[in-house]
C-alpha cells in the first residue's frame, strides 16, 4: 500500500470542522503533498488550502483524491459517488479511512476497473502478515504510547519526526490508523488486523534499517484501557522500540468510552509499558512526557508540565505549545 | 456456532496420533458425544472408540462430522471430499477446526447447500463482536494463563470444569481455540478475532451469570510470548477472571516458536498477569499453578510441585497424574 501524492483533499459536505478532522491532518502535516480542497455545497469545513473543482485539481497534478471527511456510522454519503467516479476518470486514485469500502461501492469499483485506478481503503489491512519474530533488529525506534485513547500519539509521532528532520536526523513516521497512513501514504491499521498477527504486523511496519535511522512508531489505545490494551500491547512488543514516549491529556473524567474507568496514574503507567516493553527490546525506556494542554490556559498548562517533568525525572512538552525538541535534544544526548 | 452432537470423529489418514490430536481431546473430554470413529485406509492414529463407516455413524445417530485431524499446512486433503460429501448427503454437518476452510471447498459448499447443513469453520468467527465494555458482571470466572504456549491451558480449564461439575457446581468450560470449540461445541477462536475485539469477543464468550456459576476460561499465549502477548492481554480483560491458574510445563529450552527466548519466572508471571488482570477484576489473583510434567519421572514431578506450592504458597497440580482437586478446594473455601 503506498498512496501516491500529490493529493487533493475531498471535504465533501462535511457539517462541521470536526468532520474534516482527517483532511485538517494531512494538510497540517503534509501541505507540500496537497494541491487544494473540494467542497461540496454546504460544506462547513475549511483546511486552509485552495478550493478546487476535480478538473482543477486533476491539472494541478493530484494522482489521489483523499476521502478526509468522517460521516456518521462511516458510511459514504450518496451525493459523494458521482465526485469519486469523476475523479477516478481524470486519472486520480481513491483513498479513504473510513470503516465503509469504497471498492464495495459498485459504480465506483467498476470504473476504477476500467480505467486501471486504485482504490485504497487504509483502515482494511491488505496483506497477509506473519507471525512476530522478536528477533532484535538494527535501526533506532521509539513508540508513542499513552494513558489513554485519543491523547495525541500521532501528533506527537509527526511531531517528533519533524524535529528529527529539520535537524537533519534519518526519521521516519511509522502509520498505525487511518489519518496516519493517509498522511504518510503507506501504513498499517493496525487494529483492524487480526489478532495473531498484531506484533507481526508491527515487526513489517518498522523493519530492520540503518543504526542511526529513527522509526517513529505512532501508538494505539493504552495498556490501561480495558477495551483496546491487547492492541497496544502487541504494538509495544512488535515495535522493540529504545525509546517511548508517554502521551496524556489532563483532565479527562474517565477512560475515553468507558465512563466509571478512572485514568491511570502516570508513574504506574510508566512503569507498565517499561515492563512490558523489555521483553522484547531491554533497554526500553520512557523518555519524555507529551501532553495535550489544549484545555488549559498558557500558564495552567506550563505549571502542569513543570510538575510532570520534576516528577517523573524527564521532559514533559506539549507538541502543540511548546514543540518536542526537549525530548530529540534527550536522544540524541 | 452450535454444534450439535453426536459426533462421528473422522480420523482420515492420518500418519500418526498426533494427527489426530483434535479428536484425540473430543474422544477424551466428550465421548458421551461421540458415536464412533472414522478412518480412511493407512490411517495410523487410534482414539479408541468404535470404528464406523458414515452409513453406520448415521444409523447410530451422528449429528455432525467433526474433521479431527490436521494436515501439514492446514489444508484439506483431496481424498477427504468424498467422506465429507457423504456425510452431508446422510444428514451430518461438518465441523473443522483446519486453517483452511470447509465452506471454501466448491463440491462439499454446494452439497451442504442442496441438502441444507451446516458447515462450522471453527478457526474463523462467524459473528460481529462489540468493543469490550470493561463493566463488571455477575457469575464467577476463572482463566488458564500460562508460562507459554501450549503448556495446557485447555485441559487445565476442562479439567477444573468436570472437577466442579463432579462436586455438583454450576460450571461451563468457555473455548477460545478449535479444539476447545470442537469439545465445548461452542465457543470463538480468539485468536483469529479484529484485534479491536479480543476483549470485546471475550465478554461475548463469557456473560453474565448465576452468582454462583463459574466460567472456566481457556486461555491463549502467554503475556510473555513476543508474538502472542496482546491476545493473552485482551484475554485478561475480557474474562473479568476473579481466579487465575498459571499453567506450566518445566524443562523447556526456549518460548514456543521463539528459538533464543528464556520462559520466564513464575514468580515474574503470576505478578504481571495479576496486575494486568486487576484493571478490570480487582480481586483477580493466581490461585494455583498446573504443571505439565509429561516429560518428568513420577518423583521428579512430586519434587517439582511440591516446591512450586511451597515457594509460590498455593497449590500445584498435574491435571493429568494428580487431578485439580486442591484448586477446587482454594475456590470453595
Amino acid at each position: 500500500m503506498s498512496i501516491k501524492h500529490p493529493y487533493l483533499l475531498f471535504l465533501g459536505d462535511a457539517p462541521d470542522q470536526l468532520a474534516a478532522k482527517t483532511a485538517n491532518g494531512v494538510a497540517q502535516w503534509r501541505p507540500g503533498w496537497c494541491v487544494g480542497q473540494l467542497r461540496l455545497d454546504g460544506c462547513r469545513a475549511d483546511v486552509g488550502l485552495p478550493d478546487m473543482t476535480l478538473e482543477e485539481g486533476a491539472k494541478a497534478g493530484a494522482k489521489t483524491l483523499i476521502i478526509g471527511v468522517a460521516n456518521r456510522g462511516g458510511k459514504f454519503s450518496p451525493v459523494w459517488q458521482e465526485t469519486m467516479v469523476r475523479a477516478l476518470e481524470l486519472g486520480m486514485d481513491i483513498a479513504s479511512g473510513l470503516h465503509a469500502k469504497v471498492a464495495d461501492l459498485p459504480a465506483v469499483r467498476e470504473v476504477a476497473h476500467l480505467e486501471g485506478r486504485q482504490l485504497f481503503d487504509v483502515r482494511h489491512p491488505n496483506r497477509v502478515f506473519d507471525v512476530a519474530s522478536g528477533k532484535p533488529r538494527s535501526g533506532r525506534r521509539l513508540l508513542t504510547v499513552g494513558t489513554d485513547c485519543s491523547v495525541g500519539k500521532m501528533f506527537a509521532a509527526l511531531a517528533l519526526e519533524a524535529e528529527m528532520q529539520r535537524r537533519g536526523m534519518k526519521a521516519d513516521f511509522r502509520a498505525t490508523g487511518q489519518t496516519g497512513i493517509l498522511i504518510a501514504g503507506e501504513g498499517v491499521s493496525i487494529d483492524a488486523v487480526v489478532a495473531d498477527f498484531i506484533s507481526g504486523a508491527t515487526e513489517w511496519l518498522s523493519p530492520a534499517n540503518d543504526p542511526d535511522h529513527w522509526d517513529l512508531v505512532e501508538g494505539q489505545g493504552s495498556l490501561f484501557h480495558a477495551s483496546f490494551a491487547g492492541v497496544s500491547l502487541g504494538l509495544l512488543h512488535g515495535a522493540q522500540a529504545e525509546a517511548l514516549v508517554m502521551c496524556h491529556e489532563p483532565g479527562r473524567a474517565h477512560m475515553r468510552g468507558l465512563p466509571g474507568a478512572p485514568l491511570p496514574d502516570i508513574a504506574d503507567c510508566i512503569a507498565l509499558n517499561e515492563r512490558c516493553a523489555r521483553l522484547t527490546e531491554p533497554r526500553a525506556k520512557v523518555v519524555g512526557i507529551a501532553c495535550n494542554t489544549s484545555s488549559l490556559s498558557a500558564a495552567e498548562a506550563e505549571g502542569l508540565m513543570k510538575g510532570l517533568a520534576d516528577r517523573h525525572g524527564m521532559p514533559c512538552v506539549d507538541p502543540v505549545r511548546t514543540g518536542v525538541a526537549p525530548i530529540v535534544d534527550v536522544l540524541t544526548t
